[in-house]
């Protein structure tokens, strides 16, 4: 077994015999065991031990790692927290709470003590538990390859290493080892996150499972380690398609190469907008597979608007040979948004066009014939395009900013009346893009807010005889 | 439903709107739905029914077949067959033989039809209760990806795909769908193979699961659909891979470049010797992953000895920069045996060398030195080489062909004596190697057969003083 930790050591967590590793001890057996085994093979280390205060022991159990700190004369470092307060406060439940608070406290001590890692207890049994509670929950491969020996980055640091050098020890022999052993361990605290169905999974479900075949845990170690490897190759396939396919990115935007995207296999596709999710909203916990799908969709069977709207605030604007994916806060890559002169009053003429810089182009014109579908009118998928009752609107039209007191009456909202400021706030413009963000009038009202809707009354209807329909377009500014 | 039928139909499972279908009907309502949902879209069939005499109601399940057809106005075919008996001569589980018999059955008819494929009815629900049959049993990402709505090449044809159209409809669209129609459908027998173990996943573990989570049946559907399309990218790559190493290939052999191996990702390395096992065992059931291994390990650390036995009768013979994976019973790779003239009798010299033609050279030399790891030298893992206690052996040595009375007194076999022609068959070298096998003799006995065992009095021991050392090797004509 300790032959087994030490290649684990080596090979699969990359550590260095000479550098300071900091050991995530709870007080319970996983973690007492990982401390002893990296102890005895002579490994520099530091204990910490969060206390979360969730129970009435819980400084006892610190009391506890301090005593086995002691036996083994290794550094403790302990700190107390009150994760129920913290939860309250952050509206996260007790679980997350002690995961975020937990993990932020040991990359904090790592980073201070110069460690070169992390390590923690988490043992065969924990990855079996984790790939059949990502399996219930829903997954693909990722999920089901589990936890990794070695996880960098990783959410709480960029350098330093999450490792587990005791993945492939099994709980049973875990307990065995430290009978012999002058430690007195508590339960397990670590696994405080997801307890409740994490135990359901432990006391529950493998029993059950172990009914139709004994050695399932063992099959489904097994399993997550082989998967591990596929996920490994399918990584790197991703991360070469990622560089074929990617014309320019910021923090806001990326923009694709149509053709290349598409010629990358289904599996490969999906993954490189999980990607693009990622890297546009890092905070992001897990996409759901329908908000992958759909960018897929769009890119196979092109709509006829060019926009769409995606999950989590984020929008994918397709052009001739790129599409864009990006965040609606930041509403048109490079945060080159439409804008006007700051006392600008600019006559629309119908049909006419309207220069507004920068690329942007705003066009009117008279739809004579009712478009074949008249929910893409009338439901304004694309916030950039305008189809209104041209008999409900009275000329001349005029392009402003925005004026001090100013309302509008936007569709769908049922006809109540909005001030603009309270607006451009529920529908999160950036500050900054607010004062001089062209708004069509026509006159004494607002008739159209350019990149999000049209006044309610002049929507089509099926009594519309003529259609008036506008364009707000950035043409070869933005397609780079 | 039909819309999305209708699709899988086109897109999924490739299907021609103006050839023959063979559809497999049992009777039960998956495949009489799945005959009506194309006999609707006005696809041209054919039904196939296979009666597996397992119940005394089987014949009935015939007639309602029968009945269905001629409402539908559909040619059957109907062939009834004794799986029991058929399962008892084989030696097969009935689960294993009504399988065999049926899939023959349907694609023998399918050939004789000229049909496009054989269509059969598995539904969503059967492929969730696949995934979690393979996942119990310990599986791969293939197995969690589950059927396919396409399979060809399949084990029945190489022509005939076996398509799946209503592999994401759920068995409670199909009662639902079949209320109202005028059939009476009989308990579904299509998956009487592996009928009880499948049962227990449907009635006992999915409730169970649901318990957990009740959407599990769509999320493992779901899984298995994005798994299947990671399957298809690494399935490419590894066959990428197979092209850059494979040096040269036979029936009974498999030649790779040792360095282009190495350099895959393990997760590849793993899928290639999983196919190097399939291309030489095509009959092969599944690999256990163990076996996998062994190879991977074998090149990763070499050992001392070039020769390794493999499971199901594999064996792994490495060179410099090249390494073959080959069958036992093609002995060497394009069945290049050491063959010696019929008649021949060769002095061999200690130290000397022999040439014996198409390569081979048998050499031999005293070791001055006992080797550092005695266990090598005693326990033999390379039937290639020979290592023996000089001071057991008479000289002269002579290679000759085995004469009729010899035997052998094999290491190992507890002194017991065997006759050389029974060793021969016992080791299944084949009928045609055996007359002009090469065997080594000292006066009177035989204390080498190359390829397969020393004489057990000849073997090393702890009291050994000097060793003497044979090898059998092919030089250049076999790394080609």
């Amino acid at each position: 077994m300790l032959e087994k930790i030490t290649e684990n050591l080596q090979k699969s967590c990359h550590l260095q015999p000479d550098q300071l590793i900091l050991v995530g001890v709870s007080g319970g057996p996983d973690s007492i065991f990982l401390l002893d085994v990296l102890h005895q093979l002579g490994y520099n280390l530091v204990i910490a031990h969060l206390d979360h205060q969730l129970r009435p022991e819980s400084s006892q159990e610190a009391d506890g790692v301090k005593r086995v700190a002691a036996q083994l004369n290794i550094p403790v470092l302990i700190e107390s927290l009150d994760v129920g307060k913290y939860a309250k406060t952050q509206k996260l439940s007790i679980e997350q709470a002690a995961r975020q608070l937990r993990y932020e406290f040991l990359f904090r001590q790592a980073e201070m003590q110069k460690a070169q890692a992390v390590a923690i207890g988490h043992t065969a049994d924990d990855q079996v538990e984790t790939v059949l509670l990502h399996l219930l929950r829903g997954t693909g491969l990722s999920g089901l390859a589990g936890m990794k020996y070695f996880n960098l980055p990783n959410p709480w640091s960029q350098t330093i290493p999450l490792v587990r050098p005791i993945m492939d020890i099994w709980r049973h022999q875990i307990l065995e080892y430290l009978a012999d052993k002058p430690y007195n361990p508590y339960e397990d605290m670590s696994n405080l996150d997801t307890k409740y169905f994490r135990n359901r999974i432990r006391h529950e479900l493998i029993p059950f499972l172990e009914k139709f075949n004994p050695r399932i845990r063992q099959n489904l170690f097994q399993m997550s380690g082989i998967l591990e490897q596929d996920e490994q190759v399918l990584h790197a396939t991703t991360q070469r398609a990622w560089n074929q396919c990617l014309i320019s990115a910021g923090k806001d935007y990326l923009q694709f190469n149509t053709v290349v995207f598409s010629e990358q296999p289904l599996g490969i596709q999906r993954r490189l907008v999980r990607n693009a999710f990622m890297h546009l909203l890092p905070d992001l916990n897990d996409i759901e597979f329908q908000n992958i799908e759909q960018v897929i969709q769009f890119l196979k069977e092109p709509p006829k608007s060019n926009f769409s709207r995606l999950a989590a605030g984020l929008q994918l604007y397709s052009e001739k040979n790129s599409f864009h994916i990006f965040n609606q806060l930041a509403f048109l890559p490079g945060n080159q948004w439409p804008q006007l002169q700051s006392n600008a009053s600019i006559n629309l003429e119908v049909p006419g066009e309207l220069n507004l810089g920068e690329g942007w182009l705003l066009i009117s014109q008279v739809v004579e014939n009712t478009p074949k579908n008249l929910s893409d009118a009338t439901s304004n998928p694309d916030p950039y395009l305008a189809w209104m009752d041209f008999d409900q609107i009275t000329l001349p039209l005029t392009l402003r900013c925005r004026q001090p007191g100013d309302y509008f009456q936007p569709l769908g909202l049922s006809g109540k009346t909005q001030k603009i400021s309270d607006f451009f706030i529920n529908q999160k413009l950036p500050r900054r893009a607010r004062p001089n963000w062209p708004i069509l009038t026509s006159p004494g009202e607002i008739i159209w807010i350019p990149g999000f809707q049209i006044a309610h009354h002049t929507r089509v209807s099926p009594d519309t005889k003529r259609i008036i329909h506008f364009k707000l377009e950035r043409k070869p500014a933005i397609s780079k």
